[in-house]
């Protein structure tokens, strides 16, 4: 996520960090180079003068609004419910720390060490959930051990097999819980508390898995791109007799806001990944980390992570 | 539904695979050659002038415009509510499983076999569930098995004189709480957390009916297509005059996306069918296959569906 | 509801089954009368032309788009959220039965007749329920005893004094559920969970009689009406310049899309009624009594509805 | 809110009753007579002629297309959540009756009189609890006693004191609650059920206050207020050299349809008023009150209020 | 927020209090300057002659039209539903209250002071959060001690080493709450009911963190600014010719409207600041703390925050 002041006055024009310019830089410059060309010539190709008014900008404009009004509002739908999303992984995260610590018992048999009070281990294990979400919304492997280091050893052995690693996760938290309940620690109305708080970041991790294994219909991105590289590409011969020089300027401004446009889309429209606009998963998961070791009582936490070059991963 | 990486570049012309065009190819088509016939006799029809200017064009524009937009977003909002429902299915799905195997207790009679046991069966029967309702929505019969094969033999064959099979299969699985809440293995809180699942699920499967049975009012679709054919038959006539010989691409241009945004709106408008751009309902099953087998702490568990030609079923 | 396959090709335009022709044709024709009598007079009204250029059309455009899309949008929202509402009460009457029969023990009294037995008493209570509030939403008398066929005879003529039936069958389910809970024969937990779906049904109930009762604000629809009027009525004046004889032709289309889309809204702004754009009522309600009666073990169900001349009601 | 027929012919121009002209008569004369001005004229004022183009028009056009879509559809929001938050008051006065009255046990002290009986007071104290909440929206004083009529002598005085009445009277149904708790007369978990209603009670209040106290961001108002004026008033202008004498005709009708949206606009937006096109909120008390005596088994009720001169308050 | 009578008339138009003007005032300016020049100059520009006709502002009219609708409804949804959290903040602070107040017995021991009673301090501390997540949101040190004098001393002395201060506070909730349970003064079911509001609360801050932390992606807002420019500062070239001494107004209206609608996005995409248009926070926690105050029966209570100048904070 870009995390930067807005600029201002002749400055705007300037920003480079956080605007979309390299990744449509190459068709940008293809359509600029095509409308110089058809300037230089007055609109002849092969000593054939082609003959477009603008009635046909018009007419291609119809559905190319519709199109990228459209896609707009359903890619930034599915970014915007993505964050809701963590927001609510975040906050369910919280009230799972706050649930297990008070309305379950600790552990009356005195011999039980604090290592093995399934409180702690709960609260932890939150941790490694958010973090295994991550890893497998983003397809990375967990090269740092960010998963492993928040539960015993035995489980992080046990979870290398498993293939889907959140599920896996909640599924010993339920075991837990019941291990509690049947211990007498909690009874079962509260553990029915705790079950819809489980239930729910299980469903918020499903429906991240739902944006991330279910684009936009493939045909949308494919008329569209059409129909915008059509217009884009068709604009000098529909503006070399009225416009003269000034043809390539205004095409390079119209092309720039229609393909910004859309490589804004498919950035946001994947909002999983590691591009500059995609959510700020790592950020996210630090917060988490914070919140669980200080319910815990720790002291030692780490810093919140801050935006790098502008940009917050 | 499509799975494939966006082409590029001049590619982004030639992809054929996703794209709408075999659907409105005869169509269009017949839009080009009509285009064709009025260049050659510019715009002439039986000796005499048809006078079209642009004026009709954007008045008929006008109430297009707010059908395309309109008819596209509520397809879209039916395709997406759709893979919402299966996202819920998918979800509930395992959060039962994790219910019945931590939140009921394993049968205390000794003599119980294992294929006896309620919660075993319980989660198998949620596979079926979703096999039988992906074969109610798409009208397809089960010639697989895919529903019995997860059934005791008994179930199975009750099942099948029963008309509305998933609801079969949810009250089965409430006669099975019913009974495990009588043995005293589960207690009335537990059991009404995991009977709001049972509930869930059957909301899912009546809304997903609900989407299948009830299309877009008939008079909108009606509407809608004969003011996009009226449009595009009409465009060569009032083009011809102003763009000449460029008459039929700007034509084949403009129907293309008219009609293609309209042929996407049709395949998405009822997304339980077996189309490219339909829900991959067959892949959803087997991930939940594979999950439910996991939880049941099975290792022999197929793999997941890939997509066959770009296309996952 | 109309059902039946989109036409295509040249019998696209002659489909009059569904089209909305039949309630727009006399404004229709008294608008293409218009627009014949002007192209013969040449714009002249009593010897004095009215000189009215392409201008006024885009001036009224504007507002017009904004009116005919929101009123698009708001009363397609109106049939789709009275469609959720049955599917509501559907699924909630599916699920109260599913409830009722496996939450709620047998009576113990062996004296007790199975015809007074409470939970079948209340399953077919659903089934007049969804019947009184149909005939309320629908403000038809109840003719056919469709009610009281479903309750004992004591209950159908105290009910026959009660002004909300919907209302007043609700009251005996919970006097019933409140009865079965005071004889020991259904926990307080699982009471609730019944009770929960009797306040479910009350609402999806009152949100109906909601969309019945409250109109979209009846300024919107007359300033639409007028300005659609004004619009369709003026056309003729600024095109017979500019198209001749093709005049009469241009504005029927126009006007045929125009009052086309503000009839529809008409028809499924008040999605209960009688109409064939309206919601099949009785063909949801019949499906609800196959379901219920197969949920007491019944064999000898009536078949679901067929649509007729294309049209379910 | 108006409740009339849809006039049509030529009656509907002349439909002046739910007609929103009177609110903008003055602005609208104002514009006319300029447009008289600017046609005699012939567009000079003070001997300067004002060139003004078509092109102004549709370039302001654009945002006042933006601003007049955004705030109708916001304000239609904001009229059909307060519609839809007097509807949950509607049907949660209900359930709150039904529950009180089959979920709570009567009194079984022998000598209490029925007077005392907490479940009576507390439906009729759900009627209060409407008309405090009408009466603190519409900002009017209750000189009919509509609230103290349903209350107990001792309660109505109290309540004289509290400034958010509405408020006052939820806690005083807690208060009851919790005593018939505590007398043993109902259970905790049907007693959740029941604190569950009065918390959807007070959401409901809390969320009309919301509506009530945050109005549409003030600048928006101010900028489509400006830019609709500068648009019709500055349209003679731009009219009369190709219009000629038409222009006032044309300018009252673009006028007419721009104010009066935005007239119907002000008026929406503040849906709890007393204007013609403001909610019922007097009827739905009634209906609420029928309601609540019928539960109570009384038989002498009031009748439905009927519209007034096609206007229910 | 900007609470005033709507002006109307010629006073419309001289509004500035609320007005938007104050933050776009020297880029409009510019524009205006620039207009000027150029009206003066002829469109010359060092002896060049820029030769723009209408047609670029159309094409750029376009993807301008979709930005800025697209932003003013992200926008607007989510200064709503900034608004509509903090009504939940306020509404389940007062269910808190209600619940804590009537669903908890009072202390037993007769020797425990009322200061130590943990309902009173829970409802204290209920106004605290309110204030810390204000002063969390708007970035601002509590100078004035808003939070601390809700609470014990102690409490108070503990919280200022916390980061989250909100979450601090709802830690120590749940603590008195368990420790209520654990004294037998509020049974389990009654007890999860109080929790699912603390849960609630929980998620709201958790909300409005997520709305302060996540702006719209940079690149939009980049991408608007730079087509809205270089649109309004080419406008006077485009109509110099056609519009001659009036350019100057013309540029300066669309300019005005374009710029200011581009401002209040600006303002209310970030809701919880300190500028005029964003939440009246401080309003909001003073009709809570009087809510609470008078729910513990206290009558000497602060009077409701007044607007100072038009504008409540």
């Amino acid at each position: 996520m870009i995390v930067r002041e807005r600029p201002s006055g002749i400055r705007l024009f300037f920003a480079m960090r956080g605007s979309i310019l390299g990744q449509i830089k190459w068709t940008l410059a293809a359509n600029v180079a095509l409308a110089l060309l058809v300037t230089l010539s007055h609109g002849r190709l092969f000593e054939y003068k082609l003959q477009v008014s603008a009635l046909p900008f018009s007419l291609i404009g119809l559905p190319l609004a519709i199109f990228l009004g459209f896609r707009n509002n359903a890619c930034y739908d599915r970014y915007w419910e993505a964050r809701k999303l963590w927001g609510d992984i975040l906050l369910r995260g919280r009230s799972l720390a706050r649930q297990v610590l008070t309305l379950i018992d600790a552990p009356t048999d005195a011999t039980a060490e604090a290592a093995l009070d399934e409180r702690r281990r709960m609260v932890r294990r939150m941790a490694a959930f958010a973090h295994a979400l991550k890893h497998q919304l983003r397809g990375t492997p967990d090269v740092d051990g960010q998963v492993a280091r928040w539960l015993d050893r035995g489980e992080g052995d046990a979870l290398a097999s498993v293939s889907n690693k959140p599920a896996g996760l909640m599924l010993r938290m339920a075991q837990d819980l019941a291990s509690c309940r049947r211990q007498g620690r909690v009874d079962s109305m509260l553990a029915a508390s705790i079950d819809a708080t489980l239930s729910g970041l299980t469903a918020a991790a499903a429906s991240c898995e739902r944006i991330k294994n279910s684009p936009l219909p493939f045909p949308y991105t494919l008329l569209l791109h059409r129909t915008a590289h059509l217009y884009c590409f068709l604009l000098p011969f529909g503006l070399v007799d009225s416009m003269g020089a000034l043809t390539p300027v205004v095409v390079a401004i119209v092309a720039y806001t229609f393909f910004g446009l859309d490589a804004v889309g498919d950035e946001i429209e994947e909002p999983f990944g590691l591009r500059a606009n995609d959510l700020p998963l790592d950020a996210i998961c630090r917060t988490l980390e914070i919140d669980l070791l200080q319910s815990l009582g720790e002291t030692d936490v780490p810093p919140p992570l801050e935006p790098v070059d502008c940009c917050l991963m």
